[in-house]
């Protein structure tokens, strides 16, 4: 079986691993305060710098991530935590920044809407859905905060997004500068769960580098479990005034390794020589063939997406068949006797795999 | 430096790095329902099940985690859950098992009363202190028990206990049956803290083994943060009214790792060949060296200990010449000029370095 | 001014405050243990008792309230607790019936959803909205239901409904069976919002008396507030396995009055001689009288009210003018000129404030 | 039955239920909005400001109440929240003053440790107790600051004191002025529970006034619920800081009455011509004469209290005795074949009782 079910489906990159092996019976201060741990936040902070040029060194054609907002350049006075998980990041954080009657604005494809078991409301927030789509719009932040008025009802405070979003779109810097102006009018956090961030960085046409990021969100964070890391997330906390005591929530929601220098050293190892944009890179390149194939077969997509996943539609008799070698994400059933699928490409995910599922559809479809 | 500091403080053991190395481009099902997960559990049911020995092998003098209770024999039918670490793995457990009027029974040292940021209170409950000692007793449950007689206080629900405990102690079978009969008598449920049960189940003396322990508890966790894994811990759910939905909770708390095979590929090695015992019985006999080693200079102790953590008390003067060569807590100021110190050792610890501790420690004293 | 605004705006029927009058200097045990909560207990029991004819003597032609349902009687055994306010009712209920990863089911319109601050949430579940319209229905709650899959979302546990709802509508026997049907089959709850149950049970065409709540819902509340009391909320616990421990959540969330006789001797004095449903069966026919005056001068409806609150749209100029000597809540810009208003007649609304509201609107409309 | 059980055995005083009856049918805008809130709100602010003399009329002997502190005066600034219950008060202002990892700080008689059901550790937060005695003293708000000392516990936030104390202690402004160095010292608020605040304020040798508190506190509540109200109480936030969108959090609790007037009209006949205070002193002087007798008796007490609960040893036989004529709690088995008991006076306590309790004393140590 060829697996395109997801991007988080084996250990990790090799040379993460290895980083970790090489230091197995090396002996650290505990919870994140070591050196590695330090090296690791400032490799991190430096890719947050105007100028940075993020990911240019693997996507030079098209210059994408390079800064090309005007970069206050806060994210280099930023906060740095590394959390295990997204579900853990997005509910730690978000409870750390609002208070008990705030709510977060999401879309309603939003993974903390989706698919962490009502996590945030478990920490007590309400999210509010915008009207539709799977990107966030100035325009619905808007609408949403006019609609809640006084004290019976929640109060908006939080924004939250994802880059690259949950159907594979990524936000362009006028879209995140929309939304940032949006939140400025209104006192609101912007928020971005960054769980495929590496995928949207090194996307074609993606436009909004690191350093914009560190600009633009209050808070965001880097993925790496979806991108090379055995696990690990760095939280970026850019806004001065959410840093405050964020090592006490972290420990208080079960989300501050005591091994933190395990994610030091895979974030080191992953920062080294641009290896976290380039296999990224590498899994956008794949998706690429892969759609292009699919388009030459005349497929139909559920949503056009230049990053790792792609949605296409095929007859449900040829979903099955495909379904013998294949394993993926069945991911609606579209009536007529169709039905969409999700295939996700990762950073080790081959040509020879691209070339065999395509092969596979080619048949399916002509079946 | 030399570090006694902690028994988490090196990555994990190299048979375990090695396995997760081994496997790092192998795709696994998400989510902890992959295969390897399925091994490692079923390795640690049939520790569970009556007459299994554990431990039999690498402590075989003493026959120490010999089953030697009448074993109903539940543990077979446990459920078996993987989280990434203790205050995780303790928050869920708790708010998974009690109602929102429900508290905790502990003592005043556990682990979720000093060092968890009080995660229990942020999940909605109280913990009831026993009077005294590192030990909960049948005693002190009763007394707190019949202390809360109506609505207008919580009502106690589940004692927390831990192997070992806080201060390197280790519940006897007897003591365990006696907390059984006392929780049995007033509706309550005993869950275990088993952050180092590996070196509870393998100390001089230790009775009680994993397949009492599935008799007599509704739940425990197997831990491996503290024992070789790089990070992880095996929470064993007997109480079958306890086992429904924990999938959920899991995943709401942020404690459903995306990768979960990755704990399932660490567990099954540290349980391949008796490893898991193995490691933890070396980490005890470093300590018995290190304690046998202080007690010959004259060593006045906190507590005695069997375990792997030793609390020896020095003059001020000497813990601050020993704090140059060696890391270590300081554990208490004890008045008059003394400190009581701790020294941790763990599966990575080297004969060498307790002949070197301990030769400092003989000059300090001289000194 | 006269005021339609709503029918929680003068402090109670004098019937009631002068029953906790004449008690004033009284002395009563605390916390509704008293014989006067006894007491009122037993006549909201009696009325849930199969064949009790609820409302039948003050709406006899229609006979409704009548038990026209087979009734298992369950109501005869349920358990009555006072609780001071609708949004505490609401949140005290869902909270102690429901495990943290549960959901709760309601329309888009729901009080728990649009006015209560996201108190469900606060207290850690998610509200799961039906498509569209005021009321929930049987397919809605499948749908959604079969939505929800796996641990990775919230479970739906609970289907809350408002008897009337939000906009004047009242649910039929034959809705509330279905409903019933529904949550049979995917164990789910039913919870009755009754803030203004009185004025549905009173409501020309209202079928689904109080035996019939017993039988079709796990726990309703009969309210008090809106209908003559002060303040006070009745909660029935029909389901056996809602009951235990009830009074512990409604301390633990400051629902349980330590003086809890005045909600004895408020519910105690309206339940005589019928006169909780007299008081509702007069708000209903002034707003009948309304009704039907609007119509005769050729209003429009946001939608058709047979109970106290009424919707009707005029011209925003007319509005503006009606806002100079009456009292009312804007309800919706409707675009083009016009605005939706919401009138509500209450227990002491008089037959004079009806016609000099007609009287007015009539001029507004000429106007 | 003569009922000496506690302060809240009787619906409320004549003239606050009369007060009430008066507005039965007057409609008055909702939440707490109107007029006559705004009112009482007024007459509160009033008694806060520098030379205020609160009580002075009814104890002018000792000049009690007497602003005697330098009066920063911020009291008449201060924010003005009603709220139905004293357990709700605590909860919802605990809550809206403290971050997640944030504790309290109290005696180990705290009411929000002892009887209420763990509300506090419901909204998440654990309470820290000092060592011993009925009182918080600067000394424990020091020593419990200094133990917390990094993220892996929580952090002390706020020192909560009840005036008068659980066991009828009354807080002297030189313990006040201490414990508010205490908390500036150390960034902590200081909130007073006043559920028996008239009480204390016109207890003899009570030197803390009105206007002290507004200065010392950071917030506080006025009692009504066991003096005169039927229900109520009076949150007084003073500190800036802690005012925003209080009345949010009011709401999502439950404890934001929708009859908001209800309370204005009771608090407004409560502090008309002083009766909140001439009540008030009449229980504390129908305690002095219970206590008076009591010692001429020979009676001995479990603490020395001038205020309105006073706790004599009696022979237990001698308690049955008493118990055939009298409510009153059992406090405390005291071993020995002795019983403590508690006599709480109150606002419609009459001399005829006190005699009659002083006879039926005599003749039960007598036998």
């Amino acid at each position: 079986m060829i697996n395109f079910k997801n991007d988080y489906n084996s250990p990790g990159h090799p040379a993460v691993i290895q980083a970790v092996m090489d230091a197995a019976q090396t002996k650290y201060p505990g919870y994140a305060t070591d050196e590695i741990c330090g090296l690791a936040r400032q490799k991190i902070l430096s890719l947050l710098e105007p100028g940075a040029g993020v990911g240019a060194c693997v996507n030079s054609e098209a210059g994408v991530g390079a800064c090309t907002s005007s970069c206050a350049g806060s994210g280099a006075d930023a906060d740095v935590h590394f959390l295990a998980g997204g579900t853990q990041a997005n509910l730690t954080a978000i409870s750390a920044f609002l208070r008990p009657h705030e709510a977060v604005i999401a879309a309603g494809s939003a993974h903390i809407q989706v698919h962490e078991t009502g996590a945030i409301e478990a920490v007590g927030h309400r999210i509010l859905l915008t009207a539709a789509g799977d990107k966030v719009t100035a325009g619905e932040v808007r609408r949403l905060f006019r609609m809640h008025t006084d004290e019976h009802m929640v109060k908006p405070r939080l924004v939250f997004i994802s880059q690259s979003t949950e159907l594979g779109g990524v936000y362009s810097l006028a879209e995140l500068r929309a939304l940032r102006e949006a939140c400025d009018e209104n006192g609101l956090l912007l928020y971005m769960d960054g769980a495929r961030l590496a995928i949207a960085l090194t996307a074609p046409g993606s436009d909004a580098g690191l350093p914009d990021l560190a600009e633009l969100c209050d808070a965001f964070y880097i993925g790496g479990t979806k991108n090379g890391l055995m696990f690990g997330e760095a939280l970026v906390i850019v806004n001065e005034a959410l840093k405050a005591d964020f090592r006490y929530y972290q420990k208080q929601r079960g989300g501050l390794l005591a091994k933190g220098f395990l994610l030091g050293l895979q974030f080191n190892a992953i920062f080294e020589n641009g290896l976290y944009f380039e296999i990224a890179a590498h899994a956008n390149k794949m998706a690429a063939r892969l759609r292009t194939g699919l388009e030459e077969l005349g497929c139909r997509f559920v949503v056009r997406s230049l990053t790792n996943q792609i949605f296409p539609v095929f007859r449900t008799s040829a979903v099955e068949k495909l379904a013998e070698n294949f394993l993926f994400e069945i991911w609606e059933q579209m009536g007529g006797g169709y039905t969409a699928v999700r295939f996700v490409t990762s950073w080790n995910t081959t040509e020879e795999e691209i070339e065999a599922l395509l092969a596979a559809c080619a048949k399916s479809i002509e079946g």
